[in-house]
C-alpha cells in the first residue's frame, strides 16, 4: 500500500527545470551586487589597465638595451626622469635611457620593459648601471593585456564574486543588470506545529521548518517570506497558500507530516490557478513524501514535514529550481572528494542521502556517516555533507573515494 | 636591496592571532542568525522531542505483541483509537491492542514501536492483522532521543547554519547570543586611484580595491566601511585612517602600489595610536608588500595596492584575524583535493599561491593552474580557489593530489 499515486525519481524531477525560466531583472549598485546573477554580458568599455604599466619598482627602459647585462658586466642607463603616479611621463625613452618608476606607473613611450630596483645601483643622479637583463614586455602589463575594449569580460548568467565585482569597477559600471531575487513563501503545516515562543503540551512540537527553510532560502541569497503556522484544515491552508502564490515566486508548504496534512496539501496544491502536479512523491531517503507542482513560472512544494527530510529536499531538488528562478548558469557540479570512513548500507531502487562529517586526517578529507534516525535533528546539526548513493547501487565500502554535496 | 625591514613568513604572522580576542556580544532574533557567530553555548531547555513520537504512518503497538507476525502467520490486534495529531492520547495501549498513528503522532501511554501501514490489514472496525514484527523502539523517536533537557545542544563559537537555527527553534528560544559583526574600514591611496565614475587618463586606473575587499568582507559576514580613495599624502591618509580606526574594528589600507605610498602607509600605520608594526613584509607570493600592525584588539593592514595580491593577501591573512574577532571557532581546514593538471613551478623561501580552476572530469576534480602574469585581474575572475606551495617546496608535478583554498 503506498499514500503516492506519482512517483518520479530525481532524474524525471530535474527534466522538469527546462519548463522555468529567470525572473525579470533589475540595475542595482554594484556595491550591492555580490552574490547577484548578471542578466546581461558584461563588455569591457575600455582596454584594461588601458596604458603601458609597470608591476614592479625600478626602472622603465628599452629591453634591449639590457640584453646581456650581468653582475661583472653591468649596461649602464642614462636616466631621463622619474615617471609620478597616475600621470603620463612628458618624456619619452630611446635606448641607453631609463626613467625610475613605482610599480603600477606608466611606462614613458618607448619604454617596453621595467628593471626590478634589486638589479640595478645608481651611479650618479644622471645614470644607473643594470646588472640584469629584461625581456621585452617584462615586469609590465600592456595597455589591453588584462582586457580588451568590446571583450565580453563577463557572461550572464554568472555569479557577481568580489574578483567579478572589481572587474567591473575597473570598467567604471557603478550598476549592474541583474536577475531580481526570487521571493520564497514558507508556510509550515500541521495540527502538531506550535509557535516556537509557545510551550508544547506533549504531543506538540515548535514550528522548526520555518527556520530551516528560512535559512536555507537567504543562504541562497534569496528572499524568504514567512506565512506562519497553518493548521489541518483546507480552507485556511488554500487561502494561504494562494496569498503567497501571489505574492512570491516560489511557494515551499512544509509538513504536516501526518497522513491528512499531507492529503490536504495534495488538494490545496491541485486548486491553486492552473497548477499541475508533476511528481507526489520522489525516489529518494530522506525526502519521498514530496509534492511538486507547477503554475506558470511558479514551482510549488510540498515538503516533508520532518525536519531532516525537508532540508535535504530542499538542498537536493528545491535548490535547482531557485537557481533556475535566479538565472543561474547551472555549473558543472563540483563533487568534494573525500574517502568514507566505514561501509554504508543503501536500498536499491531509490537514490541515498547520507548525513556525514567531514575530518581532515593527516591531510586527507574522510567522510565518516552520521548515525541516527533520520527524524534527528542532531544527525543534521552534526553533518558537513551529503553522500549521495544511486538507485542501482546496494552500499558503498569502507575506504572508497566518494563525492561529497557539501550542506 | 630590500624596501621591507620586518619581513615575517605567515605562520609567524598567524601566532600573533592569539592576541586578539572576540568583539563584544549581542541578542539578536533567530530570524536574523543565520551564519552568525554563537557567543554562549546553548543549553537544552526541554527533552526534543519531549514525547515519544511516530516516524512512520501506521498502528503504535506493544512490540512484543507482533513477535513472530509473518505474512502467513499475521498476529491479531484489537484497535483501541486512533492517535490525533497535536494531543495526548487519552487511552493507553496493553499486549494485543493497536492505535492509528500518523508520522510525527505521539504514542499512547504502554506502545513502545509503530508497524508501518504498509505491513498491516484492517479486518474490521476494531481489529487489524499485522504481517511483520517490530523491535521495541522501531519507527519511533524517544522524548529524549534527540537531546535530553540540560545537554549543551551547540557550542560557543559554532556558525549558526540552517539546521543549527531550527534546533534553536526547537527549543523555543526566539533571540539567541551572538557576537558583533566586525566592522571592517577601507580606504584605497594611490595618486593613480581614480573614482570609478570617472574616465581614467592615462597613468590612472579605476578603484578597483574598494569594491573586492567590501565584497569580501560581506561575504564573511562583515560590514565594510567605505572611506573612499585618498592621494598620496600624509596627513589626509593619517585623518582619514584615524577616523577609520575610531570607527571600526579592524582597518584595511590598500595600496598606494608606489614606494611613496607605501611608506606613507607604514608612517600612518606608525602614528596611529599605541600601534606597533607587527610586520612589514610577508613572505608570500603574490603579496609581499603587506604591513600589519596593532593597536589594542584592532588590527590594521597595509594591504598591495596590485589588485590580485590584495585579494590573496585577505584570504589567506586576513580573514583569519577576522574569523578571531566575529569569535568564530578555528576549525580544522577542510581541504578541497584536486588533481594537478601540469606542473608547476615555485620559488623556494616563500609561500606561493596559484589561482587554478577547478573542473570535473568524469567525477574527479582537476585543479588547473590559471596562466598570466599575478597583476591580471583576469586571472581571478577566472579562478575558483588557490593552490598553496609551501615554503621548502620547488614546485609540484602534474597528477598529484592538491589542496585547494576556495575562492
Amino acid at each position: 500500500m503506498d499514500h503516492f499515486f506519482n512517483v518520479k525519481t530525481l532524474d524525471q524531477v530535474m527534466e522538469n527545470l527546462k519548463d522555468f525560466s529567470p525572473l525579470a531583472t533589475e540595475k542595482i549598485f554594484l556595491t550591492d551586487a555580490t552574490s547577484r546573477i548578471l542578466s546581461k554580458d558584461i563588455i569591457a568599455s575600455t582596454d584594461i589597465p588601458g596604458f603601458r604599466r609597470a608591476t614592479m619598482d625600478g626602472y622603465a627602459v628599452v629591453s634591449k638595451s639590457t640584453f646581456g647585462s650581468t653582475e661583472s658586466n653591468p649596461s649602464w642607463l642614462e636616466i631621463a626622469g622619474e615617471v609620478k603616479m597616475g600621470e603620463t611621463p612628458a618624456f619619452s625613452l630611446k635606448p641607453g635611457m631609463a626613467a625610475a618608476i613605482s610599480t603600477g606607473g606608466m611606462l614613458p613611450n618607448g619604454a617596453d620593459s621595467v628593471v626590478m630596483v634589486e638589479h640595478t645601483e645608481i651611479v650618479d643622479e644622471t645614470s644607473i648601471e643594470i646588472y640584469k637583463s629584461v625581456a621585452p614586455l617584462q615586469n609590465v602589463i600592456d595597455a589591453s593585456e588584462d582586457f580588451a575594449e568590446n571583450d565580453i569580460v563577463l557572461k550572464k548568467g554568472l555569479t557577481i564574486r568580489p574578483p567579478e565585482a572589481g572587474l567591473v569597477a575597473a570598467l567604471g559600471y557603478s550598476k549592474v543588470d541583474v536577475y531580481k531575487k526570487p521571493r520564497v513563501g514558507i508556510i509550515s503545516t500541521g495540527d502538531e506545529i506550535i509557535d516556537i515562543d509557545k510551550d508544547p503540551a506533549p504531543g506538540q512540537i515548535r514550528d522548526i521548518n520555518s527556520y530551516t527553510l528560512a535559512g536555507f532560502v537567504k543562504e541562497a541569497d534569496c528572499l524568504p517570506v514567512l506565512y506562519g503556522i497553518i493548521k489541518d484544515n483546507l480552507d485556511s491552508l488554500l487561502k494561504t497558500c494562494r496569498r503567497a502564490f501571489s505574492e512570491c515566486d516560489m511557494v515551499l508548504i512544509s509538513g504536516g507530516s501526518s497522513v491528512g496534512a499531507r492529503d490536504f496539501t495534495i488538494d490545496v496544491l491541485n486548486k491553486i490557478e492552473n497548477s499541475e502536479i508533476l511528481a507526489h512523491g520522489i525516489s529518494l531517503s530522506p525526502g519521498k513524501p514530496t509534492i511538486f507542482s507547477k503554475s506558470g513560472n511558479k514551482p510549488l512544494w510540498g515538503l516533508p514535514g520532518q525536519v531532516v527530510s525537508a532540508m535535504v529536499v530542499f538542498k537536493i531538488v528545491v535548490l535547482p529550481f531557485l537557481d533556475k528562478l535566479k538565472g543561474k548558469s547551472r555549473s558543472a557540479d563540483l563533487p568534494i572528494s573525500a574517502k568514507l570512513s566505514r561501509n554504508v548500507a543503501s536500498t536499491q531502487g531509490r537514490q541515498d542521502f547520507v548525513r556525514v562529517r567531514l575530518k581532515n586526517q593527516d591531510g586527507e578529507l574522510v567522510a565518516e556517516p552520521v548515525l541516527g534516525k533520520s527524524g534527528l535533528i542532531k544527525t543534521m546539526v552534526g553533518a558537513d555533507g551529503l553522500l549521495e548513493i544511486g538507485e542501482n547501487v546496494e552500499g558503498m565500502e569502507k575506504g572508497s573515494m566518494v563525492n561529497i554535496i557539501p550542506l
